[in-house]
């Protein structure tokens, strides 16, 4: 089943209240501008932005059944409920959305975690997330700066700001955002912007 | 072959600056106190760290050399070279020392990354090589005010120094130092000083 731009825009923002649209319109924004910016592809990062966050508001327990009763990934079972989202969403876009781009289904998998070998388009979604313009957080100004020049170091600095916040708060890391932020040091070695 | 503790004070501190062995020194005094304050046996905290360094001043080639040869975990080889002396000194306190204690081995061996499941005595080590009375670093005071009440409480903290420094320092972070913050912050859930 194929689902037009239109429909997926009004299916994923009937999933979520208004304010939380509001931040999905603004990273798919960011997310077109930073694929020009850096050469990717603009409607790929437009559709992994629009459904990124579709599972967000789901109950968490609808979000943990996902997970479960399909053979997901369990280890996000273990850390903080925000977790699970991404991987919600990615499997929900392709089961019942019709996405079968896997560059897509993983920028969008990937979008809060990051991995070991992000994409460009995982890079790029990830990145949009932390500085759509309706984000307001320490260091966000920084991001965007950042942003202008390299998509890795702005990364490394958005999970930076996220590592720093669970230490704050003294919540579990989720290992794979460690490892993701090691690939991009070990990336753009020597590279210092 | 057994050496006795002062044949292993004369080997230890000849392979060190006499700087670093008063930082021996300071971690030796250090567990013991927490040995006694914690219930865990202050003979093998005195032993472990005695031993936790050894390796510290050795050329950088000759501990990859280490672990090279004898297949230990070759994780280590990819990061910060400082990752590399406490396998190296668990495995020659065996081999050349006699120390047959797994105890004493492995909280050499994971003194400065920790680990998942941390027994008292890696904690012990770990804790005082942060707090011995020589170090003076920002935040080193508050670790030793939760030393006296929580050997895990203390240990966070001191996982959260370390991290902190790796990020602001934008170095690569060990993955099991994470894993292990994790496993001591689910160890301690509910349990807030």
């Amino acid at each position: 089943m194929e689902y037009s731009r239109e429909q997926l825009i009004e299916i994923v923002s009937g999933q979520m209240p208004a304010k939380r649209w509001k931040h999905v319109e603004g990273v798919m924004e960011s997310a077109v501008i930073l694929a020009e910016r850096f050469g990717a592809d603009p409607v790929k990062a437009d559709l992994a932005a629009l459904l990124h966050d579709l599972a967000k508001f789901w109950p968490v327990e609808r979000q943990e059944a996902v997970i479960r009763d399909n053979g997901l990934n369990p280890e996000l079972l273990e850390y903080d409920k925000q977790m699970l989202h991404a991987e919600v969403g990615a499997f929900i876009s392709e089961r019942d959305y019709g996405i079968a781009d896997p560059e897509v289904l993983d920028a969008i998998r990937y979008h809060t975690s990051g991995r070991v070998g992000m994409t460009k388009l995982d890079k790029i979604v990830c990145l949009a997330d932390y500085i759509e313009p309706g984000r307001d957080f320490p260091g966000v100004e920084k991001i965007r700066e950042l942003a202008k020049l390299s998509l890795e170091e702005a990364l490394i600095a958005g999970f930076d700001s996220t590592i720093s916040f669970l230490l704050e708060k003294r919540k579990t890391i989720f290992p794979l955002t460690v490892l993701a932020r090691n690939d991009l040091i070990r990336e753009t070695k020597g590279l210092h912007v």
